[in-house]
């Protein structure tokens, strides 16, 4: 009499994964239930059982399924989107744009988007972090994925969350609904200690203690974070997170590309696993995570992929490859991370970080059947040599791709059946996400259709309009003016002495009156000619109106104020300019009452790029054309008053002029 | 009227790759014969042209095959024979393997396995370099793939060759074979500097010129390789090819990790090509090669996959996607090496790397038909975002893999229709590669049977057998002996001191008389106590047979020399013993006569590890029962002579009592 099971996978080359790394060059598994009840070989198997379905996996690979141990699913819909860029730059694109799209049905549609990727790469298991936690969770118990979800806590206000306290509350909320599920594993994810303070922190860890779930969040993810904590915690970052009792949990580290031998030390004592996300590390520059030194400590190592909008895409094939070859170069030693290894990272080993090894991660009796059948006869594929124990290891890290992906098996329910998804309309999931990503690009659209558009989507601005009269003069020296304003016949209120550091973008570049980007540095010399103070503002300049009149210029201009609190280069990356011209000059300011009129006088000396001479600015703002006539007869009296021929005026702005210069 | 064309590529998004980047959204190419005669809007080329076969490639991306710029196409049939292991135990394995199954009829069905996984991840030319490059030509011709196909030369016996003198020849007769053949561009490929002389590379660079064919040679691989230039030529390796001529010529350079900014400019200056090849250099742990820093300087760089024995696949999408994610993390810098350069590299950039521009590389009127189709709509590709104009080079690199690919088309000829390959017998391919794999198993099964054949397939040995009587006696104090033997009592031919340092491969831990290897250097002491020379030998000491004799033991033991000329951490990891046991000992030895007999006396102090007290042995060669009786007599009174109890005698060899120590 045969046992009844519902599933017999047999014929294949079964990779245990179990501790003495088993491999059965013809084996079978046994499926009941959501469990595996046998694996051993296929003649042994199919003595005892007899199953209502049976595999012929003949010239196949029997696999645990694959463990993604870092990632943030719903930016599946985000994929390919921004590349190429900085941290900064990115999320400066990304942020607003969050907080107009992501909603419960977003992140369900990514989800269902990535799950279907994930699934077709051989994952069975993922750990997730991101807004609206618990429509993941609803969607991804509804495909059948197994998955340890992290509700995002952050100290800004979130899609999901205005504040960190309501986020704690949506996170309690969810854990208390969820914890227990049978493949969700809720978790608190504190998005990184430096979107938090440190009693968000301390409360995340608290709240992960009270229902024992795992904490999942980013750790030394780039070497600025690392020096942003030693500047301002003296300590590093594995360091401040356990001071703060992050690891007083089951942690879930990712990334920790700059973390020391004490730091990994301490995560290992924590029994923390760690997440390895190669190809996120590499694209955004952020450097090559330690992961040799990590397995050699004994630590808990699982490979992610992290989201698909800086991947782009959720191949555990492809990111474990990555870690095996990059492990060699970074060690300078070929024989480091060899392919065994990997196996182990992106199953058993991405199932002991994410804390799930007793249910997942290798082919034994008693855990869950969480299995994937890969082919092993693409032609990329071939040949096959078998003296070597660890070739089927080598074969499947070194070549074998996603697409080699036959069956997925999780929680013993099919995912994917010859290669066709069975909890999936692939079909209309990409139609979805073809309409969200139409919106996003009107959006997107919207925000690139003009300078002051992507401002305001950055910052915000605030407007600022100004009708001006001025003349601007070349001239040889300026000995005559400053001993005429030094004589006192003219009265002054105020003098200043700065030197300005201008930066135009602009964006048509043969159109002077087009809208253009003003950054600029404003240094603030002393009496004794030094530095005291800086000041840094951006100024979109709006198109400008113009107005003829005997010896000066109307000028009607729209400005848009924005606080500078990024660096140039980031509005350089933002913005990117058709061009840009830098203007260094040495500006001496008059604010001087004439006829009862204020008037500003700049004289100012161009250094960069090298202009002869001096120019003489005088200025005034205005209300009316009347006003404007008035004083613009006033510039004429001044610049006689100065010995000065209104008809060399030049007409020319400082770009156009550096432009000429430079 | 409509011209008549061969073919029609309609609907999909046209990425031209022409000097301007052109992407035609909805575009169209028209082929006739070998060549490309339109490239244009649907509308504008169906106007024009009529088609005898035309293909609908709506939501497809239409471009230029890909340029596979480095690899050696017949080492797909070793595909994951070796892995994980260092550079020189690799080649260790490699070469003999080599010698005994390179043959023209193996690199013909290599390049048969080879073309069908390239063709399928849209590769339509290459640059190889292997042995028997004309078969290598005869079967990429037939097989219909563009190549560029350097016939190895170097100062060592290679398969094809025995000498360098004759690959020369071979060379030359290759060249004018198949020089300005529509497919084939032989060339001349010295391997590497460092397997050359520079008479070689001379003789190598007379011939290009001499045909106007290009070099396709190895240059900057490792850290090593640049250490041996600088210490052997006193100059960089470039600057060394450069001396030999070999800039010259038109230069195909594979790998430049370790090069720098003069050797670039010097490369730029000969408009040399450079073959990047992230994977292998990763995988082999070479380290990173500066590519932004040579695109910066306008090199023509190209993406190579190596050859499949250390990549281990031929996928140029997974290879131009690692290189631009490495290119960000070496320079620090996410916005290196975007997508679009990524894309140029992995075609036209390629292109010019190969001298091929003019006829491959872009779609562009008059360039040969070299084409092909990728699908978009994978799950992993989606959705896609229509903003920014480097959207679809993102797709390209970032999420598209090696089986998007849908058609290939090359000289104008489909070589994948559908994802069918219609000029290899794929099935045909994979059963004789499998048939070739298997006899490689049984090479490597009878290799790995023994240290002896190991050794044997490594290096050669010499064998030598000993039949020897001797004794071994533990003493706490040495002072005895020596008096007794500077007394002049018994007749000293020789004397010497040493130090040896021994390390035992053991085999199979357990058994005491199993075959180990010996790695020894002897380090010889002067009378001032100082190391004056240093000697290694490599000896596989065979099984051992005891026979007792009262006071002594004879033993019969086959002995094989080997040079030791490679390090102790090769040997390690070629041979992979069980157990490894290291024992230093200082040594002095007299060869004495004693009733007319030689013997050698050994008095040993083991240092490591540390052991109490001395060795005292006296051994003499026999080559027979009674000749060993007889000496077995004489060392009970040369015992007697020191007072030495041969009771005390100890059985064990220093191994075993080293493990017993240790």
């Amino acid at each position: 009499m045969h046992e009844k099971v519902n599933l017999l996978l047999v014929g294949g080359a079964v990779v245990t994964m179990n501790d003495a790394y088993d491999v059965l060059p013809n084996g079978a598994v046994a499926i009941r239930g959501d469990s595996i009840v046998a694996v051993g070989d296929v003649e042994e198997v199919t003595a005892v059982y007899e199953a209502a379905q049976t595999l012929d996996c003949t010239g196949q690979v029997i696999m645990p399924g694959l463990v993604n141990a870092h990632t943030h699913v719903p930016m599946s819909l985000l994929r390919g989107l921004n590349d190429d860029l900085r941290l900064d730059v990115w999320l400066g694109y990304l942020m607003p744009l969050e907080r107009e799209f992501v909603t419960p049905e977003f992140v369900k549609l990514g989800t269902r988007l990535a799950a279907a990727e994930m699934i077709r790469s051989g994952i069975t298991s993922f750990a997730d972090m991101y807004y609206f936690e618990e429509a993941i969770a609803e969607e991804t118990a509804v495909i059948g994925m197994r998955a340890l979800l992290g509700q995002t806590i952050l100290v800004f206000p979130a899609p999901d969350a205005p504040t960190y306290e309501d986020a704690l509350i949506l996170c309690r909320r969810f854990i208390e609904r969820w914890n227990g599920h049978e493949l969700i594993q809720p978790a608190v994810s504190p998005h990184a200690w430096y979107t938090a303070t440190p009693e968000l922190l301390r409360a995340c860890a608290d709240l992960a203690r009270a229902y024992d779930v795992p904490i999942h969040t980013h750790i030394g993810e780039t070497r600025l974070e690392l020096e942003n904590c030693q500047e301002q915690n003296h300590m590093r970052t594995v360091t401040w997170n356990a001071k703060q009792s992050i690891l007083d949990t089951k942690l879930l580290a990712a990334h920790c590309v700059h973390i020391d031998r004490d730091e990994m030390f301490q995560l290992k004592e924590a029994g923390a696993g760690v997440a390895h996300c190669p190809t996120s590390n590499l694209k955004l520059a952020s450097g090559i995570a330690p992961v040799s030194q990590m397995l050699e400590m004994g630590l808990n190592v699982g490979v992610g992929t992290d989201g698909p909008a800086s991947n782009n895409d959720l191949d555990m094939f492809e990111e474990t490859r990555l870690a095996a070859l990059l492990a060699k170069t970074a060690s300078n030693d070929p024989t480091m991370l060899p392919a065994r290894q990997a196996v182990e990272m992106a199953t058993i080993g991405g199932a002991r970080a994410l804390h799930m090894a007793d249910v997942t991660g290798s082919l034994e009796v008693g855990k869950r059947a969480d299995v994937i059948v890969v082919a092993m006869d693409g032609v990329h594929n071939q040949p096959h040599f078998h003296n070597h124990e660890d070739a089927i290891y080598s074969r499947l890290i070194y070549a074998a791709k996603a697409p080699d992906v036959v069956h997925v098996v999780c929680n013993g329910r099919f995912l994917l059946h010859d290669r066709q998804l069975t909890t999936i309309d692939e079909a209309e999931t990409k139609e979805q996400a073809a309409a969200v990503a139409a919106r996003i690009d009107a959006f997107v659209h919207e925000r690139e259709s003009s300078p002051y558009n992507k401002l305001v989507f950055l910052a915000g601005v605030e407007r600022q309009e100004s009708f001006e009269v001025q003349v601007k003069v070349p001239l040889d020296g300026r000995d005559r003016i400053l001993s005429i304003l030094e004589s006192g016949q003219i009265e002054i209120n105020r003098q200043s002495h700065y030197r300005q550091y201008d930066t135009y973008f602009l964006f048509a570049k043969h159109d002077p009156d087009a809208a253009r980007l003003r950054y600029r540095e404003d240094e603030f010399i002393n009496e004794h000619g030094e530095p005291y103070q800086v000041r840094s503002r951006l100024t979109l300049i709006g198109e400008e109106e113009r107005a003829q009149f005997p010896n000066a210029v109307m000028l009607s201009r729209s400005r848009f104020l924005a606080s500078a609190d990024r660096t140039l280069r980031f509005y350089r990356e933002y913005f990117a300019p058709d061009t840009e011209v830098t203007l260094v000059k040495d500006r001496l300011r008059w604010h001087i009452l004439y006829e009862g009129t204020d008037f500003a006088i700049n004289l100012d000396q161009v250094v960069t790029p090298t202009m002869p001479g001096y120019y003489l600015e005088i200025k005034s703002r205005t209300w009316s054309r009347n006003d404007a006539e008035r004083k613009a007869r006033l510039i004429a009296e001044i610049l006689e008053l100065f010995g000065v021929n209104p008809e060399m005026a030049e007409p020319k702005d400082y770009p156009e002029l550096a432009l000429i210069a430079g």
